[in-house]
């Protein structure tokens, strides 16, 4: 049986990871390492066109070496990879929370979450890493002078939590998660408001102390990610 | 401004709607109305061959004309549609957690959940009137003999609750939902447990509070939704 | 052995039945159920811009659970449905022949035809419905006063006569059809001409004394169809 | 105005075309050149299995430089091309009515139909022509001893008739068929029986009357047709 | 043991072999058969608008019918067929290279090479009729006094050479070709510069003392075929 | 301009980059990075089967942020991405001319090239690292006691080198590739044979001469990359 764990694993941000995107994050949280990038495009989609409003957008995928059984890519499959288009569908709606889009004006920035090593928690790595990308791709935009007010109205991360034998645990491992009995990911800002709540039973139906008990280790948990992220892009 | 709402739309459950199916449940929720059919095969997805163990799975879909502006097929538009395949894993998900799937035995029902016509709370409505079509096929399975165990281990019912106009609301209209500042959605079991939480902020990060007052307000709601699906099914 | 029939099926039109297309009509023929709406855009396909004339189309589907083994959904299956699609193309190009496209306008008429179940003939209850669903999105259009003129040249309806067991049949339900010798579907306007005929010999070739024969029959069909769409729409 | 005509444009066999299928066959009639290739499958679709019974099928395409205006390809366009879809379907069910397959045994035999140059009435062309390969792909598995009784029950083959300019007119070519006011393919047996008749008024319904008419100026042509196609074999 | 050749297999090219596209050129290299036509569009990918240069490009694809063993199409294969769009790209890329831009003006023309009959060499065989079809759509623009100057700089032509049991072999059919233990595909210029070289280990890994002798072979049998195309284009 | 270069760019393999594939390697060739995954299946495709011989199949990809324009993700543009597919195939079809398939026994391993930054020669930066994942691949079936026999033949290792400016160049990176007059992709052997060679003329059709000064040169960078791979394998 795996130990419960009550903090976050180690967690590091490499910036400027690569070198062709506006933001560019590889996100290491224990085994879990997703390359974040973010992308800037001068156009929005059709319902925001002459508003002065820009959109975040967010894609997530796989590779196909970063699980221990071989993951067939999306365009081989030939059928969408329905986990993939709903936390893309996440990410993308958490991290717009984190902006102010008449600030940013009418652009679009895509943030693409490519996991290289999964170990757990994939969605909320990608989330976290994903938030210092959009600082990064934003902060060259203010750098290059294209805009004077910084979009970005507060700090978002995620975290997974879960109840393993029995016992509440932050930021699930695969070997955790694929025993959890419930699943609960939480996205955050930093003045620990909710962004997003998405609580699932995986083996029975859980009560509400339960469900009190993983939001109290989830906001410990956030509240970590969130410092590292600041000291991370401190260090810039 | 629409007025808050504290009790849920009126409910009816049109069972036997059409003839093929194993079940057919016409659940009209307000002017959400949803076809829900359970198809029963004899044959579970390759990963519980011969484990004696059944399966539950769940497509959603709309019909073209169910919205005011006609929503194109997905066989039409080319690629996938995300919503509709986020919901479609969550209304399986949700149903799975009813079933005791070794009583069930080794076969698959399928629970198609067509939108005839929407108005606000389509996901959820789809799991409310799918758990009566499920138990419309279990009875079928029990009554031809083919299984001897009930395998409906309880009810499990589906409201979405918001925060409009700075009040708590349940079960969202198309109007309530599409001014909502929080949207919960609830999955719950009979005696109160919870199945799967979704809250996404919509418009502003949302407090702990708030998330406790929409809670109670949607267990209101599942009780309320619980009660009919069990008149409903008494009066077969 | 199926006795023969030599009067249709009874028919309804359920006007109105769903609430957000301009023409909704469920047409319930025998245990055929088909939902025709009928949706309104102000564009037309390439062909016709700045012509001044409009355009009809159609698509037909069938519901998941519309049929006693479940039919995949095309979304699922990969590759096109080509029966759903030579049906699509059938009734765009039967109700196309009711209209003045003068008369109507730059705008284009959709009208979506889903089998909520099937028990044979589904592509003529199909035109037979839709044709009720175009009216009313006509009517709509005349009240509004989009247009003026009434761009409905003439009713029309659809019917399948069949040879079952060496004898003319009309309106050829599921057990009827899947035993038909011959298959003749026919699309006829209300003073008795031709918009489609279609026949297929199923077993054997058949003789032009059979196509006769069976041409008389489905006009007789087509008549007392006319008949309850003129009816219903009186109603309105 | 182009003129009526009353017999067949010349018509042409070349068999034996390409060297790989079991038939291969040149048609052309007019300018429309359709290439029929016969290829014979030991097996048959899952229905058929075990049956001892075998199976036809068709599949219809146009090259890209078959027509004036260039065709994009399937594969290209992204979407199904479902006038493609409904003639392949036509093809295979009036070849499917010429054979016996319980003489043909436990085999597939796919017709492809390529049009190499378009000038109207490829589909009935590619009956015509798919006819004489399918004759020579059965005679190949009676030389070769795979079959001892001849499968092929009766010759069969299509023309396409049409009302130009309010006369009667055989075997439309590209100019007559897009000025047609009534446009009928009709699939015969050497017998004269019907094998599919499909009638669609292009500007207005037509009467019996003129369905009469078609059909017998159909009957001529394809009587013509089938006599070409025996000349043809014999000459081998 | 198949004998090796040291010159081309007969060529013949038939212009205008179908009447609709401004280049049409059916190539017989030996059993090899593949229909070339040009189509000229007067629009060119957006890389290009307004700069006042054209674009070639090319697709090529097997008719079912071509091969020994019947190609499925791609259209029911459902996913992309590698080695048809890998020869796609070579052909056009191969083709532009004889092509200046700016004496063709902002068109394109499309090359499509249909394989009618398959023994090997069917990509040089593309290339080199495409050739001749590229050069009869050009000619064609300047008879229509759409160009003033001819936009061919050069001939073109590819054949394939290989060794065989040891020994360099010209153009190789289908036999030799998959025997071969060294493939080399060669695209040249009438005055004997290179275009494309694409050498390819089958069996071993091949010295450069056999690519130059494979070169020098190859070298050969272009100018043998670049003959040929002059020849054909002065018959016209 | 770009100055030339006769030496390959700084090469690094990172063994054992990510924990799950049997070979992990992150090769940095200048500022191009891939990650190559090496995966073993214990199964073979259906032309393989029951013959005690093995495979070796590639997927090559580019990640959205790895160019200083996004890529779109093939999975999105809903059409095959050509050039991808085409890089796979050459990649495949080099890693298996390093093996002797009898040694490795009847199991594939696919090497999936995930490009995380772009600057030229990513499909030559594949072939190089995936050598090595692939060695570390097969090394661990030896040291697993899965085979004995090591069916490693020899090393390969691939480089492009072209014309700029009027100069051989080694190792083109993105800019002398984007303004190179010849492109040339060499794939070797430790003994100086060819496994593959490609060049294309990207200007003007490109001599003998030419081809024979590039050959030289890229053989001068295999032997520099071949080193470079066996050193970093003996690190281990």
């Amino acid at each position: 049986m795996k130990k419960t764990r009550l903090t976050c694993r180690p967690v590091t941000f490499e910036r400027n990871f690569t070198c062709h995107s506006a933001g560019s994050v590889l996100i290491k949280q224990g085994n879990t390492w997703v390359l974040c990038t973010a992308s800037i495009e001068e156009r929005v989609p059709p319902f925001l066109r002459d508003t002065g409003r820009g959109w975040i957008t967010a894609e997530y995928s796989m590779l196909p070496g970063s699980t221990s059984t071989r993951k067939q890519r999306d365009s081989k499959s030939g059928r969408p990879d329905g986990r993939g288009i709903e936390i893309s569908r996440l990410i993308g709606r958490a991290l717009r929370m984190a902006v102010d889009f008449e600030a940013l004006g009418e652009r679009t920035i895509t943030i693409d979450c490519d996991v290289l090593q999964a170990d757990g928690g994939t969605r909320c790595a990608s989330i976290t890493g994903g938030m210092v990308a959009l600082a990064d791709a934003v902060n060259l935009l203010i750098t290059q002078g294209t805009i004077t007010t910084n979009p970005i109205r507060h700090h978002i991360a995620a975290v997974s939590v879960g109840v393993c034998d029995g016992k509440p645990t932050l930021d699930l491992d695969y070997i955790h998660d694929s025993t959890a009995e419930v699943d609960l990911n939480v996205v955050m800002t930093e003045d620990g408001r909710f962004v997003e709540v998405q609580g699932t039973a995986e083996r029975e139906p859980f009560t509400d102390n339960t469900l009190q008990e993983l939001k109290q280790l989830a906001h410990k948990g956030i509240n970590q990610l969130i410092k590292l992220q600041k000291k991370s892009l401190k260090e810039g």
